[in-house]
C-alpha cells in the first residue's frame, strides 16, 4: 500500500459539519490501492475507558479521481466532541493506522494513546458553512446589459450603434441595452425557465461593460435609474426570480472621484492611500484610447491585471472598507438585491471578505454571495467569506470533453470528482456551474457550431449539484468568439432565433426545475465509464429516486441496456426506445427517472411487520385485562 | 515516482507570505522519491507573453519525515499577484507537472495554459500571520500560582496545609501560595534568567487550580488583590518579564452567578442560553465532592470534559461574548498584561477566537495569544486567532526519545520536522514549547529520576524556533506525577534545592538568550541521524553564524569529529575536548558556535573588487574631464 499518498485535514474539506448530526469526514488514498478504511471514533474523553477504537466504521469509497480514491463517512457523536483515527488495509493486506502525527503500522501501542487522534473538539453549528436554500433550487441566467435588449432609446448613450448592426462587435461598441430591455423581456425569462438574473455592472461608469466603476451608488444613465431598477427587482421577485448584482471592488475606473483627486492632488490628495501608487508624480491616463493603452509600459500604480484604466483599490485601509461596505449594503437595503457576485474577488483581501460576509448577512439573512475566482477556491469557502465561487474549472472538465473532444470519459469523472472533493458538500450544492460568460468565448464557438455538442454539455452541466447559469443567447443560439465577440446583441427576431435551440433550452430548465432535489442532494455513482466506446451511464440517487443519465460521444451508435424496467424516459436527444433497450446516436443522450419499487415494498413489509407487532401487543393487552 | 503521494495546498502553511518580499513555497513528495523541484511561477497575466513557465526555479529539500520530503522556496514577485506550478523529476527520472488540477504529464500543452496554475492571487499584508517580536526572544516560566510561594500567610485559604507538607498533594488540597509569594521571588526569577510568567488561573475560584471560575473580574482573595497584581505586573515589566494570564473561556464553575442563576432559576433564568442544557430540571452538583461526582452518571448539561463541575458556555451567544470579550479587554486595558493563554481553546468556536484577537489586538497591538490544543492546530494558527498553541506535539517527539528512550533519532527528526511542516515559520517562530505544565507528570519523574536525559531533552528544547517554557520547579528538581501529584509545593530551602540543576538552568537560559536570534531564525540541517548509535548531529545556521548541536544517547561514548577548526564549546555536558574531538559519554550533549570566516572572506574580496571597481569608475571619470 502507498501509504505516502493518505491524506487528510481535520477541520477542512475533508472533516466539516453537513448539517445538525451530520459530520462528513472524507480522507484520500492511492487510486485502486486500499480495499477498505474505516473510522475509529469517539469522545476524546471517553477513549481509555470505552476503547471505542476497537470498534472501526466502515466508510464508503465516493468519488475517484485518475490519480486518487476518496473514502467517506457521515458520522456523529452524542457529545459533540469527537476524536477520530482511520484503519487503511491495503489491497496488499497492509493494515495501518492514519493518525494525527502520521501513518503508522495498526498496533495497539499507537492506537490506545489519545494524542494521535484527529480531533473535532466541539462541533459549533456557528462555524458551519451554511448556504441560502434557494440558491440551491436556481438556474441563473446571465446579461450583459449593453447587449440584452434596448427598451428605451431615449437613454441611449453618446455614438450608440444600432441593434446588432456589426457582425462582430468591437471593444468599445455600444448598442443601448437598458434594464427597460430588461423589464420588458421578464416574460421572456419566466417562460425560458430561468429564475435568476445575474447582472454585470450596472452602475455609472464609461465603458459598455462598467466594470470601470465611476459611482457605485448610480445606475448608469444609459441603463436607467433607480426607480426603474427598484421596479425591475419587485417585477422580477414577483415571478419567483432573484436579482444578482455585480459589485466591481478590487478596483475603480480612472475616471472616478476619488482617482480624478489623486491625479489632480498627487502627494496630497486625501485618498492616495486608498490605491496602492508606487510612485509620485501618478501617471494620467485619461482620454487615452485602448489602443495607445496597450503600446504603454507598466503605469506607476497598481491595476487589475495591466489595465491602465483599472487601478487596485486598497482595501486593507479601513475608509476604502466603510466606502465599499456602505455600497454593498445600500443596494440590499433600498432595493432588496438577492445576491452579490465579486468581481475578481481573488485579488481583493480575505480580511476584507470576511467584514463583507458579516455586514451584508446582517442585513439579509439568506443573502447569496459568489466570489468570481477561477482557480481552487478552498480559502473563500469556509463559510466566513463566500458560498460559492464561479466554477470554471468544472466548465474546463466538460469542455475538454464533450466540446474539445480532447478528454476521456474517465478523466471527465476524475476532474469532476477532482471539483467534488475540494469543498464541503453544502458548498457544492450552491456552486454556480457555468460552460460561458462575458469572459470567454461563447459555448457555441468553441463547439465550432455543433449545437449537439453544446445541448449534450448542457445537460451534464444541469445534471450536476450547484445552481447552472445560461450566457443570455445561449438558448436561442447565440455564437462569438473571445472578448469583445461574446458580447453580441441578443437576438430577438423569432426568425432568426434558432428556435430548437430555444425549445430545448425551456426543456432543459423544466427538467431541472422538475428534479432539482435529486439533482441537487443526490448521491452520484458513475456506473458505466467506458473510454474506449466514449460511453458515459451514472445516475444520481435521493433516497428511492433515481436519475439515469447516459451519454453517447462516440460516432457509432450505443445501445443502453441497463434500465430498469419501470423507469421512465424524462429528457433526451438522439434516442430511440427499442423494446428492452435504447439507442443512442453519436452525441446523444437520455435521462430515465425511476422509483425503487423494490425499496419501498421493503419498507412496506416492514411497515406492515411494525403495524401487525403493534397489533398483537395491543391484543395481547386487552386479553390480560 | 510516486505521484499520489504529491501534496500542495494554495494559501496555507504550503504557501504564504513570511514578511514583505519573501513568499514562502513549500511541496510535499514521497521520501527518497524525487530528483529535484522546480517552482515554475510568474505574474499570471504576462503568462502567455513571458512564457516564464519555460524557466523554473530551483526548490530545496528542507526537511523530511518518515514518510515524505518537504522542498521549499523563498520567492517574491514585483507585481504582488504569483501563478505557479512545480516541475517535478523523480529519481527514476520521470518529469511531471504538478499543478492546481492535478499531476500531468510535462508537456507544454499543460504548461501553457494559465488555468492549471496555483494562484497567489495578490499578496495582502494584511492577510499575513504576523507575531509579536517579542514573543520570540522569551523564555516563559509557568507558575501554579498556590503552589509557588505563599507571601503573605494572612490571605490563606481555609483548610490551608503547612507549606509542602504532604509528599504527595492531594486534588483539594490548599497550600496558600500567592502573588505576594510571587512578587518577592521575581529577583529569583530574573536570576534563573527567564523573562516570562505564565500564571494559571488567579481569578475568583473555589478550588485550588481555579479552572472553575466564579468571578473574572476579581482576582481571587486567597491570591492577594488587584492592587498587588498592578504592582506584579509593574515589577515584572521593570526586569523585562512580560507577563501572561490564563484565560478559561470554555466553561465556568458551577458557583459563578451565571450558574447559580441557572440552577435557581431553571428555564425562567436569563443566563439559560449561556449555557448548553439538555434538559430542565437542570441537574445541581453544587456541594458534591470530587468522589462524589465520579460515581455520577452524566450530567444534563454540556461540560468541559465530564467534568460536572465545569459547565460549557455557549460562545455562539452574543451575550456570552461581550461579556467574555469585555474581561479579556479589561485585564490588558487596566493591568497592561503582555499575553493570554487560552484554555481548552479548541473547544471554543473559531467565530468566538476570531472577535477576540481583533478585539485584542486592537488594544495592544503586540499581545500574544497563546491556545491550548494538543492536536494539529492549522485551522487556529492563520494569522487572525491565535499565534501560537501549546506545543504537546513537540513535546511527544522530545520525550520518546529522551525521556522514554522508545524512538530513534530519525523518529525524533521526523515527530520534530513533521511539526515544522504543518505550520507558517514565523508561527514556529513562537510557538510555545514546553516538556511538562500542571497537566502532565513532571519530566523529572517521566524520566524516572534520570537527570541528565532531564537535561539533553531541556537542551534539544531549547535549541528549536519557539519560545521554550520551564514548569515551576524543574530548575531546582521537582518532581511529580500525573495530575495533582505534578503540582507540589516549590521547594525553597536550598539544602534541598538540586544545585546543580539549578547552575544547568540558568546557564541554559544564558545560552538560549545569547544564541536567540540563531535558534529563533537559523535553517536547521540533520548531517548526523544515526539511528544504531543512537547519535544525533546537526546546526543551526544563520547567515554566517552556525551552532553546532550534537547529542550522544548510546550507552557508548560517542565522538565527534566534523568540527571546524575554529568553532568554540558554548555549552555541554558530559563532553571532553580531547585534541581534534570531542568525546560524548551517555546522555552527554555538546554546542559548539562558529563564525564561517570563509563566507566572511568571499564577502570581504567582493567588497574589495567592488571597492576597487567603483576607484576605477571614478578614476576613468577624472581621467575623462
Amino acid at each position: 500500500m502507498d501509504t505516502a499518498a493518505i491524506y487528510h485535514r481535520a477541520e477542512s474539506e475533508y472533516a466539516y459539519l453537513y448539517k445538525k448530526g451530520h459530520y462528513h469526514i472524507r480522507i484520500r488514498t492511492k487510486l485502486d490501492d486500499v480495499e477498505t478504511v474505516e473510522l475509529l471514533s469517539g469522545d476524546p474523553y471517553s477513549h481509555h475507558s470505552e476503547k471505542w477504537y476497537q470498534n472501526g466504521k466502515e466508510m464508503h469509497k465516493i468519488a475517484s479521481t485518475n490519480t486518487h480514491d476518496y473514502w467517506m463517512i457521515d458520522t456523529h457523536e452524542p457529545t459533540k466532541r469527537m476524536a477520530y483515527g482511520f484503519r487503511i488495509v491495503g489491497k496488499d493486506g497492509v493494515e495501518v493506522f492514519h493518525s494525527d502525527k502520521g501513518t503508522f503500522p495498526f498496533r495497539e501501542y499507537f492506537l490506545n494513546k489519545i494524542k494521535y487522534y484527529f480531533r473535532i473538539p466541539y462541533i459549533h453549528e456557528v462555524d458551519a458553512f451554511k448556504a441560502p436554500e434557494w440558491a440551491k433550487k436556481t438556474i441563473w441566467y446571465q446579461i450583459f446589459p449593453d447587449r440584452f435588449a434596448n427598451g428605451d432609446t431615449s437613454n441611449d448613450p453618446e455614438g450608440v450603434l444600432p441593434w446588432g448592426s456589426k457582425k462582430n462587435p468591437e471593444r468599445d461598441d455600444f448598442y443601448g441595452g437598458d434594464l427597460q430591455g430588461v423589464l420588458d423581456n421578464l416574460d421572456y425569462l419566466e417562460e425560458l425557465g430561468i429564475n435568476g438574473i445575474y447582472f454585470c455592472p450596472i452602475f455609472e461608469a464609461p465603458s459598455n461593460h462598467k466594470y470601470d466603476t465611476i459611482n457605485y451608488k448610480e445606475i448608469d444613465s444609459s441603463f436607467g435609474d433607480k426607480k426603474l431598477f427598484k421596479k425591475l427587482v419587485k417585477e422580477a421577485h414577483k415571478r419567483g426570480i432573484r436579482v444578482m448584482l455585480d459589485a466591481v471592488f478590487n478596483h475603480v475606473g480612472i475616471y472616478s472621484p476619488q482617482w480624478v483627486d489623486v491625479l489632480e492632488n498627487q502627494e496630497n490628495s486625501k485618498y492616495k492611500d486608498w490605491f496602492y501608487i508606487n510612485s509620485f508624480p501618478v501617471d494620467d491616463m485619461r482620454g487615452k484610447s485602448y489602443e495607445e493603452l496597450t503600446k504603454i509600459p507598466r503605469v506607476n500604480y497598481d491595476t487589475f491585471g495591466f489595465e491602465a484604466r483599472m487601478p487596485k483599490l486598497n482595501t486593507s485601509n479601513q475608509e476604502v472598507q466603510e466606502y465599499l461596505l456602505d455600497i454593498a449594503t445600500y443596494w440590499i437595503k433600498e432595493f432588496d438585491i438577492d445576491a452579490w457576485r465579486l468581481d475578481v474577488a481573488n485579488e481583493v483581501d480575505h480580511y476584507f471578505w470576511k467584514r463583507f460576509f458579516q455586514e451584508v448577512t446582517e442585513i439579509k439573512e439568506d443573502i447569496y454571495i459568489l466570489g468570481e475566482i477561477w482557480h481552487s477556491s478552498q480559502n473563500w469557502l469556509n463559510g466566513d467569506e463566500f458560498h460559492a465561487v464561479m466554477n470554471y474549472s468544472m466548465t474546463d472538465a466538460i469542455e475538454e470533453y464533450f466540446i474539445d473532444k480532447l478528454s476521456s470519459p474517465s478523466l471527465l469523472v476524475s476532474g469532476i470528482n477532482n471539483q467534488l472533493m475540494m469543498y464541503r458538500q453544502q458548498t457544492t450544492e450552491v456552486m454556480f456551474n457555468l460552460l460561458d460568460s462575458h469572459d470567454t468565448a461563447r459555448i457555441l464557438t468553441k463547439a465550432k457550431g455543433d449545437k449537439d455538442s453544446v445541448k449534450s454539455a448542457l445537460t451534464f452541466l444541469y445534471s450536476q449539484s450547484g445552481a447552472p447559469c445560461m450566457y443570455y443567447g445561449t438558448e436561442i443560439g447565440l455564437d462569438g468568439g473571445d472578448d469583445p465577440d461574446c458580447r453580441k446583441c441578443m437576438i430577438w427576431d423569432e426568425d432568426k432565433q434558432d428556435q430548437d435551440m430555444l425549445n430545448f433550452s425551456k426543456s432543459l430548465n423544466r427538467f431541472r426545475k422538475k428534479y432539482q432535489s435529486i439533482l441537487t442532494h443526490g448521491e452520484a455513482e458513475w456506473h458505466e465509464v467506458r473510454d474506449e466506446e466514449q460511453f458515459i451511464g451514472y445516475k444520481r440517487k435521493l433516497g428511492n429516486e433515481q436519475l439515469l443519465f447516459f451519454f453517447n460521444q462516440d460516432k457509432e451508435d450505443a445501445f443502453v441496456s441497463l434500465l430498469p424496467r419501470t423507469a421512465k424516459r424524462v429528457f433526451g436527444l438522439h434516442d430511440v426506445e427499442l423494446d428492452e433497450e435504447v439507442l443512442l446516436s453519436h452525441n446523444g443522450f437520455t435521462v430515465y427517472y425511476y422509483f425503487d419499487n423494490e425499496e419501498e415494498r421493503h419498507e412496506r413489509i416492514k411497515n406492515k411487520r411494525k403495524r401487525a407487532k403493534e397489533r398483537k401487543v395491543l391484543f395481547d393487552a386487552v386479553q390480560k385485562k
